[in-house]
């Protein structure tokens, strides 16, 4: 069995947005010598996600805006208040219900060295606090 | 290890509908001969989703109206425009936000040969976007 | 290879609550003795949730009223019928449409032994309709 984990390094450079990294986890499984598989994506922040679809410019920015849409910035949040261990307000509660809802993780079959998905899955990096340095997670397991 | 992976091709008849998978999916893993393992279910498209909840047909018509009711049709999606590579109008923003709140794949375990979930659990394959062909895929991987 | 399926019982106290379940989670990732793999968390029940965010009590009362905001009780949902296999009329349309965006499991990595995950990420077992005796899943593949 072959078992090999990548932190993958991201600055996100906006406040928000949908960073496509299909190729790097594609990089990453062809890396690990795994041929059968499973291939698992995980995001290792509570303000980000992990979310996968269409790679078209017009569907990320639906996203964010519909996103904030349901949980606009605005809104009255019990994270909106002093917190001690941060030393600041909380101001991020939306980024956090959207890395909620929007999905941290996704696990894809991995055959003949390459990892398996639909023609048009797009694996997205969603940044919902940023700018940011992140770190996200490739996990490669099989033979 | 055994690592066997299933594509299983699904007509929807709907534009929207919930279809029961879950015999499908306890198909491949007896067929796969894995004792032990998991069991990882994705649907290969953005427009569906793989989605488990108790499997009652109020409860389908719940996920389906409810969905439609936090992204409707007929808001303004930056995705309504005419798209090059598609030849048309983009006209599903509202089924890809679907697919991504809803979520497009659930990993189970195995054991004894059997996947393990709770007496309630459906697997649905989610159609938000049909009626049109679709595939997913079932990975089982163990001994 | 070695693969360790838990079960674990939670007894929950309310009708809404956020349980963190990490040290449970750890626990039994040490007790499977897997050095390097994967771990996949999952609950058992439609009306319940597992879900991943920053573990502070103002965030866990965020994500339970904004999910609330989002599928208000009140709603009239077709799931608020007399169901013949409950003998009872269907009242938790809400908690089961919760359960589906807020998510069901998460698979981590597992490396020297240990989870992998971020310094602020806390797993949370969701209870939607409580109080009830539930049980999630802990699954540990590698070697």
């Amino acid at each position: 069995m072959i078992i090999k984990l990548e932190r993958i390094k991201l600055q996100t450079r906006k406040s928000e947005e949908a960073i496509d990294i299909t190729a790097q986890v594609e990089d990453a499984v062809a890396k690990s010598g795994v041929r059968n598989g499973l291939g698992n994506v995980l995001t290792s922040h509570t303000s980000s996600g992990l979310l996968v679809t269409e790679g078209i410019p017009c569907l990320e920015e639906d996203i964010l805006t519909h996103f904030s849409r349901l949980f606009p910035e605005s809104e009255d949040y019990h994270h909106r208040r002093y917190l001690d261990y941060d030393g600041r307000l909380g101001f991020n509660a939306d980024a956090h219900l959207k890395s909620v809802i929007g999905v941290i993780s996704c696990t894809f079959p991995i055959e003949n060295g390459k990892l398996v998905k639909g023609s048009r899955q797009t694996i997205y990096f969603m940044e919902y606090d940023g700018p940011l340095e992140r770190i996200y997670f490739v996990q490669v397991l099989g033979e």
